[in-house]
């Protein structure tokens, strides 16, 4: 069925490449995760384990008080591990905050990392680590081209195990980290499988006290990472196709691999999400989501994402007036929780746009848009394939009526007249646009952009 | 509804082991794969990315003038890695094999490994990389108890690639090396995540010379590596559970990541496994079951197998009459595949007692045996909970009938009075048995074996 569709694009001619995927990588980067209730305190047994003997946990400053830190570091002190605390991580970093950690990192000369928080946590731990290991790189060496020279790593990096405390980034298994780049004011990327986390800790203890819209908002991040790596261009036509495995980029396309974490993890957020949101203490729902970041995370690791997240990162970047929906504040752990997303939610920004990307991407692989319809809830029996992005999108029009997201762009403050803003804003992810299975034009994703303007 | 029958199981009270599994491990062994017609000419580039300057290249006497190591040596040669061949492998290793392996690692002070061959020569490789790290183990260090001391794993090893040439073990991706321990005239092994291959390449090229009966014979064990370690003893209710991860055995039941590969795998046996007997040529179907080993290889390698593996050793092991039927040789290279199964053939030892097993198992996971008998192929919608094993084991049997297994036990050489030393021989595999999700006592082995004397 796939096959009806390729010879419009230019398909790679190299024999090896045009079947090859690797679901890890050939450094040795891994996304190994271990699941339960209390995890945490197992991380300096690990660390032992590893012979870790100077060890840099990170985290940023709201947290560093808080829970998931205290355990984590009772856990290190009982298990005679010295290290250091770096708490200046800032959320949503920037290239100026990465380097401060990079700087730390080089002068402690650490021989692990333990990241605990959320995506800026774990991403800037990745930086510290891959610079920290690679003292005489310029930082825009790894930096994703076109505005870095997106270089392959190729010297080892010290152990780094994540303990992610919102069910959304997947940041403790994938080999990306995301940063403000001021002076462009683009949101842009490492993106390499060495910098992978050693091991994950999946530790759901830390999602009870999330209010219901960091919840739901992450979990949007999961329903499109999901979404979007399983339709991504499958990895036999992504081109260029280097012919040394190193310098294959992780973000490879949709593959037999990815594909399985995607589909499961859709159907963790189709069973889990609304119970997730509505009861805080839904440890059963709560974990299955903590599970379902992570497993979306390998998949999209593997596979990439495409144009919710591309056009996500001018929408976060450039609204104005966002307020957001008011958080349930009755429990005094929940002011942690908010104060590390003071910006707009990455996850509603990438969610957004979803009913009109996959409108628009659905001509492409239209049995995969019903699949993932149907794994949503709807009763696909009597559809027709050429409506596959249709039913997509009313499908996930009546999820996020359901969950309460706002009702669009426009509210949230857009209007028609910001859409070539918006448009100039996605240009420069092509590190995740060109994954799209169908390739845009500008005013594609101006049409993109207007149609997200009311959802409902 | 798995709930209603934990209570009969001595449920572990540690609080936090009760919820913990982990995908990998902490000391950073992976299941990374690589899957391509051709990705074997890729080896030389991934070693020369890991900064390899001697290598061993371990393969067996039949395999070394062939293509899949012609291949691999040829990569080597043109990326300009130094490298030994080691072919003294034995199909079916010993101590003995494993030793002079072992010897021959140690001298050689090789950085890297590349295994090409069946599970014979991935297992030799990994237990070679074993204690050439280790020189001052000894042999029974780290073979699994009872027979050997199960120590924990905690020097770092060397980088393997392994590159299968069959379609059934899986050993490309798990941290098991498996041998004949002649002295007590038993099969055993060697379980550590430690010495799980840094890459595996699934060339699906290597498949398409395999006789019909090989194909079949491989994918019954890939068919019971799905089914056991999709119904293996659930990883909170397995005991004892140290609380040190490290001590954690790699065979640890059944869990949310390992259910995701068994499926998956079983979905591609049900789906392709016909197709690859019948027509060699098929690049498709065995394509699919060259990625179904390796999947249902991160499941059982994680996850475990139970009493249909452990059964089988002794049925190999004591089979005495038996010739194998005939295989497909009218094509040069098939001999080079038939030459490396001069014994029983595993996978044959492996499905004879499914029918029987699932009969037994069922009754503590029924709706898990009731789901794999769907995805085989059954109408469950009217099927009776408690007929869940009954069902399985008729779709079973339905399955190794079209694909014209033996008749049986009975039809491989064995009759009743084998019984008792079939017991026997079961009983020392506690190891695998011990994860069945009901106890079994010697009656029920040999009633096992007895039900397994006939199949249609």
């Amino acid at each position: 069925v796939f096959f009806a569709v390729v010879f419009i694009f230019p398909r790679c001619q190299c024999p090896t490449h045009s079947h090859t995927y690797s679901q890890g990588n050939t450094s040795m980067a891994v996304s190994n995760i271990r699941y339960g209730a209390g995890v945490t305190k197992e991380v300096g047994m690990d660390l032992q384990n590893m012979g870790a003997k100077n060890v840099c946990l990170m985290t940023d400053k709201n947290l560093s008080k808080l829970p998931p830190v205290q355990v984590a570091m009772d856990s290190l002190v009982k298990n005679g591990i010295p290290f250091t605390v770096y708490d200046n991580v800032r959320v949503e970093p920037t290239d100026a905050s990465f380097m401060e950690a990079i700087e730390f990192a080089q002068k402690g000369a650490f021989d692990a990392y333990v990241a605990v928080g959320g995506g800026s946590t774990m991403d800037t731990c990745k930086a510290a680590n891959l610079y920290a290991s690679s003292p005489h790189s310029d930082f825009l060496d790894y930096v994703s081209a076109p505005i870095g020279k997106g270089k392959p790593v190729s010297v080892p990096l010290k152990p780094l195990i994540a303990v992610p405390t919102t069910s959304g980034t997947g940041s403790e298994t994938t080999g990306v980290a995301i940063f403000d780049y001021e002076h462009l004011k683009v949101k842009i990327g490492i993106t390499s499988r060495a910098i992978k986390p050693t091991l994950g800790l999946i530790d759901p203890l830390h999602t009870l006290h999330m209010p219901a819209r960091v919840v739901a908002n992450s979990g949007f991040d999961v329903l499109c990472h999901a979404l979007e790596s399983y339709t991504t261009l499958p990895y036999h036509l992504r081109s260029p196709c280097p012919s040394n495995p190193i310098t294959r980029p992780a973000y490879q396309g949709s593959n037999p691999i990815s594909d399985i974490w995607a589909i499961h993890a859709l159907r963790i957020v189709a069973k889990y999400l609304k119970r997730a949101v509505r009861n805080p203490d839904d440890l059963e729902a709560r974990s299955h989501m903590h599970l379902a970041s992570a497993f979306a995370g390998i998949g999209f690791g593997n596979a990439g994402v495409h144009l919710c997240h591309g056009m996500s990162y001018p929408i976060s970047g450039l609204v104005k007036t966002y307020k957001a929906k008011d958080y349930n504040v009755d429990h005094p752990l929940n002011s942690f929780v908010i104060c590390r997303s003071p910006h707009f939610p990455h996850g509603l920004s990438v969610v957004l746009t979803s009913p009109a990307v996959f409108t628009f991407t659905a001509q492409m692989f239209p049995e995969r848009h019903l699949e993932t319809a149907e794994i949503l809830g709807a009763d696909t029996r009597t559809a027709r394939i050429q409506d596959a992005g249709l039913v997509l999108a009313e499908t996930l029009r009546k999820f996020l009526f359901d969950l309460d997201v706002d009702d669009g762009l426009a509210a949230v403050g857009y209007s028609k007249a910001d859409i070539p803003a918006l448009v100039k804003g996605t240009l420069p992810q092509e590190r995740v646009t060109k994954l799209a299975p169908r390739p845009q034009s500008e005013e594609d994703l101006a049409a993109l952009f207007e149609a997200s303007m009311k959802l409902y």
